[in-house]
């Protein structure tokens, strides 16, 4: 393997830096906690990264928290190519692995290649679960919009006709990344069922 | 100083999440890169913070880059209350001080209190731009706007009148931070006044 020269090295930074600006158009299901409109992407990202500085207390001890952010800051970037998929969709979220893992070829190989290996790799291991970071960062990608959705009368869940049942599925995942998140979670959901905002 | 229970922690830390959402309607004078719409300060600051994590290498040896990811992370929190500023505006620079000073007082108090210090140190950190992690913060929150007015034609710069020796001297601020994105960024200014989308 060769290096790169450091001007090649910045040029290809560069392209892929212009390439990721397309996250703020990948257009997620659920909606901004004032209900104006459907949250993209981008602000996602953003918004679960600081969450895991703010909420990094409630992840089991150890947890790398600044791994946790890099890898939410990364893990929504192959969507540029694949789309967002609504977790409630079984059928797509099957067919939602093989575009995802093209998407990756293409984008991560923007960058040189050590640098692209690294972020893909933060993108593995957010999909894999197997550590203590990846889970606690899907336990937060998880949170997000269920709190947005709690804020929104609902927001999606009635939007979708998703159900009481099928939301306290997805909170496993978020009490496999945190228990006290797992719990607060439930709560969110069990107060937006009595609120007439979810459906058993 | 009492130390709140667990509880009123995480309660609000809650709080803090629910406010911070706001960020994502924050709306910023420059385009995204295909010129479709005005910038948000919550998916610029994911921009900006992953660009940390791609450029790390242009900043001064033993730069702490997930301390610049963090900072990058909360710079525009502010902003709920202050709203953006145009830097080519001196005269809205200079009244947004005392405004994002106020906005620092509510915003971060809403954390539980070294929390809520923790993350105003950073902030007031990326503002006195006096470590190398403030001023590469800094640098790359100044080149990503460049970046993009280079590919939308010229963005905001022909829109506000806003002249090449000016954006040049916006360049320094970069400079300071990283030598080799200070030369870059210029020869885009260069590359935009050659191609017309940038007046002397
Ligand atoms: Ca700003």
């Amino acid at each position: 393997m060769t290096i790169a020269p450091e001007e090649d090295r910045l040029n290809a930074q560069i392209a892929f830096a212009v390439e990721i600006d397309k996250l703020k158009r990948v257009i997620r299901r659920n909606h901004l906690m004032d209900g104006s409109r459907r949250e993209n992407d981008a602000e996602h990202s953003w918004y679960v990264g600081l969450l895991a500085m703010i909420l990094g207390e409630h992840a089991p001890a150890g947890t790398d928290i600044q791994r946790v952010v890099a890898m939410l800051l990364v893990h929504d970037l192959v969507e540029i190519d694949a789309g967002d998929t609504f977790i409630y969709d079984a059928e797509a979220v099957a067919a939602q692995a093989d575009a995802e893992r093209a998407a990756a070829d293409r984008i991560f190989s923007m960058l040189p290649g050590e640098q692209g290996a690294q972020m893909r790799a933060l993108w593995e291991e957010f999909e894999a679960r197997q550590t203590v970071e990846s889970r606690f960062a899907k336990a937060l990608d998880r949170f997000a919009p269920i709190l947005a959705n709690h804020h929104t009368e609902g927001g999606t869940w009635p939007l979708f006709k998703v159900k009481a049942s099928q939301v306290r599925e997805k909170v496993r995942i978020i009490e496999e990344g945190s228990a006290s998140l797992g719990v607060y979670a439930l709560e969110l959901v069990e107060l937006s069922v009595a609120r007439g905002h979810l459906s058993e």
